[in-house]
């Protein structure tokens, strides 16, 4: 692209967003400048607006434009069961199964010393606080079984000790509809510990 | 995702981008609500400051931030040759040759029928006004080698017969470092019909 200014900072922008690379975020560039004025106002608008309206709901920490989030407002959850996740988006992927009745707590990333964050940095205090002020049964670490996720669940499972709550992991094989043959070998391993008896 | 309209609303703005899907759209849309407040804004400033700044330069409608886009305003280009194509990334991937030292000229779309998109609709006018006042040699039709690009094409190099002007087409062929056994027939017959004498 001849350089022009306005346009390669658009480019820059785009290319910021997870998964998009060069290409796309010139793509998404000319999108725009072909696109009416109006399509690129309330794009930009509705970054702005989601932003300026979307907070953590103040128990659970999952994304809402209320005081509340919609699971926890509900009184028909169990309110003695939290599951504990990464991100707000780990809640849809659990809600989708409609299997789940318990709320939920969201870290809002992982322990990784790594990229340099630490418990501090994510909302475990929160989450021992719940526990300590409510009539909570279990909690069950629902971190992805990656280096990062499972030394958060350990972690936080060590903090929890005191508070007499029964910690649970997620089971670990091979994933429904998935193959065998194809399948990590740490995952078969763990397939095979974990075998069940079948009924 | 439980129902928040400003998020929905989010995800949907990034679904409008070319080859996102709602997967994709949520993901950014995360990254922005986890983002710092500032990068947000920086965002959607950058959205609004380019489609103001952006426009067609006066003379071959690329893109251009002043009234001549940075090609025409090289006086070391040819301006006895025009190269046409669809739209101003098309010049991005035939400046990344070297190769060319002409003009463009950008049809900023092509004509479509079933898209409803008529001559008038995109850039043939000014293109036309250009050949007919301007000392121009050679028109080459780079418009893409489907239906709707050859039938521009052919539209186009009608409508300057009377100019007396030479009008040429990209080479169709084989791609360089592609694959005979993976190349569809038609390309294949093109490039049998087309083939040269080895020096």
């Amino acid at each position: 692209m001849q350089y022009i200014p306005a346009f390669s900072k658009l480019v820059e922008e785009f290319e910021k967003l997870p998964g998009v690379g060069s290409k796309s975020a010139q793509k998404m560039a000319y999108y725009i400048i072909a696109a009416d004025k109006s399509v690129a106002k309330t794009f930009a608008d509705s970054i702005i607006e989601a932003k300026q309206k979307i907070k953590c709901c103040s128990v659970c920490q999952n994304l809402t434009d209320k005081e509340l989030c919609s699971i926890c407002a509900n009184e028909k959850r169990d309110a003695s069961v939290i599951c504990v996740v990464e991100k707000p988006g780990d809640i849809d992927a659990i809600e989708r199964t409609r299997d789940y009745n318990g709320l939920y707590h969201v870290l809002h990333g992982l322990i990784s010393p790594m990229s340099d964050v630490g418990p501090d940095d994510i909302k475990i205090a929160e989450l021992l606080v719940r526990v300590s002020e409510n009539d909570v049964k279990e909690v069950i670490m629902a971190t992805s079984p990656n280096v990062e996720g499972q030394a958060t669940a350990m972690y936080i499972s060590k903090l929890l000790k005191p508070f007499e709550v029964k910690v649970t992991g997620l089971a670990l094989g091979i994933p429904v509809g998935g193959s065998l043959e194809y399948s990590d070998s740490i995952t078969i391993a763990q397939a095979m510990e974990n075998r069940k008896e079948l009924e």
